[in-house]
């Protein structure tokens, strides 16, 4: 009844959609199976994509190919670059979609692609061939043959719903769970464990009073994810920010006898740094109040988030709270906030390429593998997605390295380190952030995913080469023009900077701090002539390239070194045992992990700088 | 944590959405409870609207105020009106929708309502007071107080997919299943039933060869549901039709012997009028082929619905089959047929107002009451609704009487003669049917509507009486000028009907059977001045009525007749055992059923012409 698929997707959330595309644009046959039809790529949680160490995971899976990035332009109704007053490494692009459109458009794109099949039905197992995936088994106990498997089952493994006291099976709000797999892989020796996520309470928008609420607009002049041509964004819709309060705390307090959270029946540990509101009140009793932003689940709807009310306290006492909140007085619910507990896989035990070590050709991608967001669920499933396809084409499998992409941060973290509370990406775990820029993504890895052969690259690596050869020719015109002070120390002296005592080059007035291209384009005739026909992301590259091009050097030599041990490869037939010298747990983790690199090695908690010089030393280095 | 809900309705397809908003147009304080926010106004199986006798349906919702019509004309994507071969009783509007938009639409329409609030979760019981419905108990366990309360529950009520010999709790696919009310039912007495109904495969319609079908495509100048100024349907996309062979029929035999229908694992009836494939097979061993309807299911997917083949046999067998049919030798399925068995409540327990007679301010709508169509549900939701919101409002209930609309023939058939199998409308089950035309659903329902008070009925009384004066005006010009054998013997000669041999009227002349409006328009050129100003929808009508005039004459009369029955009350407390003159059989189902005048009482199956005579006498007529 099936043909035999190169790729087998489970499960068609932000990880396996974005699987699904992957492998499908390396020309691979795929099979993406879901529960329900009706609801690929729903934003379970909040209806929004990108922001702090997120957004440029987006900026990431586009410019290797992935869609959330088109998907969100397409139907983002807010769009805002966080973090502008710092550094240039920390821009953060983050958007607000319509989350019907955002399902709908992403539907669309799957359905468009010759390459992918689709089959509604709850996969319950995995077939397997001498110990290699070999396709799945499904509740209809059908047998559908692939060449290899991407799992990417979200919270629906075992999922249970708690509210308060009470609790029920479930994959989301009105969405049953799933069931088989787990214990199918735990009898092939595989260790799960529970984490727990949360949502908020939706509002009825009809019955707050943003009168009483910050407006929060989008960006004057919105950007976009995709380094393509998707459409600008016109008539964005605001958000807006309220702020719980003493009385708000004390209404929560009173439930929490009740909070499955405090009384122990939840047992998986939740995000850390996406807690539910009884967590922050609990944590940082000393904050009187906290802030939440009030976003449009679409432009014609009327259901609201409540970004930061997340809540498993009884329904009783979320509703109490909320009609506390300002703004909130007369707020109605469309549903309770909740908490769900599901299966995961402690993610020590994957590849880099996200291949199961167990499991030749089993791939496992986003909340499977103890991550939380929608980012860092669509980047996996692009890393599987295209894994799982090279292996089927017997070719070298893709990693990225920690100094390529954010991408390579979160794999490498997760494979070395596993993580024991749900994993979000941060700008603080990239070592060299200053090279993993939101404005550089597609000089990063385009060219990488282009000559991976992902399909219709044409057109995006001409615009790289355009944007590469911008950036040059602008940082050359710097280089090599000069300015005099007669031209400048006017503006200079209104800028608060030191007036010039004879002529510099164009480049070395920019790196003042206070010096921007624009403001320099403004004063000088000829260089806005000269600038006039790049836009406006050339410039801004140009602009902080050369800014910022010490910090920029300095990484790479850092990173240079450190590829030096990313080089030096490790066998894993090796019995670390036989290295007397390794501390114990060093010897035990290795020998566990076995890492590919002494690279890798180094990243292992518990192998410490002096393990590393031991495996130097034995490998006559 | 809620208020007291004037209304509140549990489930949101097409009978709840009907429910809910048309409570709120009354001005009642409505909660619409569902399962889940995201399946709002699902067409779970086939993604059109109308069709014979249900098309009428729809514009008879449309004329009372409901919005199926509205939703259906803002999201379709064909429009065809059936059987225009026929006489225009029979003349049928249906419409294929996009099924995502249809959805998407009525969820927007319900959020544009102030009176309604929504309830995400699954409602497990009625709360009661002093016997009466006094609001719903949930999962969660909450309690929701409400004066009234509608169940549409459609097929989730213990629902249970069949596939083959596997069998699975769900009440649609991918959904679960509801439980507790049922339960809760029947321990307050009530009798119970199982049925079943079924669903096709859908197919990717990436893989089937349309150049091997027959297209059909919509109306040249395609039509509307609404009375009101919906936009007009561009850009139709066709349907297609292909058909089963013998050799497709051979290959669904081999799987009977594991047909849930066929051994008996499925006891609930199914819809006689709706078979599935292997039903037609089976009960017409004659037929060589059937013929089967390649529908799309929305304007931006490829998902195909195919209509006519209905199955519940395994999987593997409904996918060999279904590649030997022409066009579908590629085919690829998305999900198997499937059938589902849910519990229903034989609907002779209802009032006329869908009331239930054991709970007062319970009402039931749609397959609850063993129906089955979105038509049928969609006006027992909406009759549901306003017979609700009535009730609280302590006002006369609105009963539609069988010579008024199709939707009394629905009710009226329900209440009395109860239903074993799925019911469906037809054209004849109305006898009245030259009476209850699509055509002017709008001037027999909207004055009604209007007159009880539902929200913005004035531009549509407007309309209504714009068309009625436009066709008396018609019919007078026609009934008062004559025409002479000049102007019209050459035109009456080529359209094969008798020459004049003096002048007539031309109202005489429009009754020919082969002579029509617009004919005698291009003939006389004075008619045409005098017709210009009219639109097609009124000169359609008073064409009708003109030449249909002595059936609809007859009919009125017979009507009128039956009213005086229908006038003669009879006493819910009178009991029947007491007139030994009527059959036992009579004096039985009179007592059980109560019914609340003579002519209803001549509609119980089993209370004869003789019977009524007796009950005639007695009352002294």
């Amino acid at each position: 009844m099936f043909p035999t698929y190169d790729v087998i997707v489970v499960g068609a959330g932000h990880a396996g959609c974005e699987a699904a595309i992957a492998a499908a644009n390396l020309g691979a046959k795929v099979l993406l199976a879901t529960m329900n039809m009706q609801t690929i790529a729903q934003m379970s949680c909040n209806p929004a994509m990108g922001g702090v160490g997120k957004g440029q995971i987006v900026r990431e899976i586009d410019a290797m190919g992935g869609y959330s990035g088109i998907v969100t332009d397409e139907t983002m109704v807010q769009f805002r670059l966080l973090n502008m007053s710092k550094g240039p490494a920390m821009w953060s692009p983050r958007a607000q979609s319509d989350r019907m459109a955002f399902a709908l458009n992403w539907r669309e794109k799957l359905e468009a692609h010759p390459n992918v099949d689709f089959w509604q039905e709850m996969v319950t197992g995995l077939v397997l061939k001498d110990g290699r995936a070999a396709g799945v088994r499904t509740g209809l106990g059908l047998e559908i043959p692939g060449r290899s498997v991407v799992l990417t089952n979200g919270t629906f493994l075992n999922g249970i719903i708690h509210i308060g006291e009470k609790q029920f099976g479930g994959g989301r709000a009105g969405e049953r769970a799933a069931s088989g797999i787990t214990e199918q892989l735990v009898e092939l020796g595989f260790e799960s464990g529970r984490m727990k996520t949360g949502t908020p309470a939706r509002l009825d928008g009809r019955t707050l009073d943003y009168s009483r609420m910050e407006i929060q607009p989008g960006d004057e002049n919105p950007g976009r994810f995709s380094y393509t041509d998707t459409p600008e964004l016109r008539d964005q819709l605001p958000c807006y920010m309220t702020y719980t309060s003493e009385a708000v705390h004390a209404t929560l307090r009173e439930g929490f006898d009740r909070s499955p959270m405090f009384n122990g029946r939840i047992r998986g540990l939740g995000p850390r740094y996406c807690p539910s509101i009884e967590d922050k009140i609990d944590r940082f009793a000393g904050r009187d109040r906290h802030q939440l932003f009030v976003e449009p689940e679409g432009r014609n709807t009327c259901e609201i988030y409540v970004n930061g009310f997340s809540s498993s306290l009884p329904e009783d006492v979320q509703y109490k709270a909320l009609r506390k909140i300002e703004g909130f007085e007369n707020a109605k619910m469309f549903r309770p906030g909740y908490a769900i507990e599901y299966d995961f896989f402690p993610p020590t035990q994957l590849n880099a390429t996200l291949e199961t070590r167990r499991v030749p050709r089993l791939y496992f991608a986003g909340q499977i593998n103890g991550t939380t967001g929608y980012e860092e669920a669509g980047c996996q499933g692009m890393m599987a997605g295209i894994n799982a396809a090279l292996a089927v084409q017997e070719r070298e499998p893709v990693v990225l390295k920690r100094s390529e992409a954010y991408i390579g941060v979160l794999i490498d973290d997760l494979i070395n380190k596993g993580t024991k509370e749900p994993y979000r990406m941060f700008t603080s775990r990239a070592e060299y952030r200053i090279l993993l820029r939101q404005d550089d993504a597609d000089l990063r890895l385009t060219p990488l995913a282009a000559a991976l052969g992902v399909a219709n690259m044409d057109a995006r690596m001409a615009r790289v080469d355009e944007k590469r050869r911008g950036v040059a020719a602008i940082q050359e015109e710097l280089r090599n023009h000069s300015v005099s002070p007669d031209q400048l120390n006017g503006f200079l002296a209104a800028s608060g900077t030191a007036p010039l005592k004879q002529g510099v080059k164009l480049s070395s007035v920019l790196t003042r701090p206070e010096m921007s291209l624009a403001g320099l384009a403004r004063e000088l005739p000829a260089l806005a002539n000269f600038l006039a026909p790049y836009d406006a992301e050339i410039l801004n590259l140009a602009e902080v390239t050369m800014k910022y091009e010490g910090y920029i050097d300095r990484e790479r030599e850092t990173v240079h070194k450190m590829n030096r041990l990313e080089g030096i490869k490790l066998s894993a037939a090796f019995d670390y045992e036989t290295l007397s010298n390794l501390s114990k747990e060093a010897r035990q983790k290795l020998n566990d992990l076995k890492p590919a690199t002494i690279g890798q090695a180094s990243r292992i908690s518990g192998v410490s700088p002096a393990d590393v010089s031991v495996l130097l030393i034995h490998l006559g280095r």
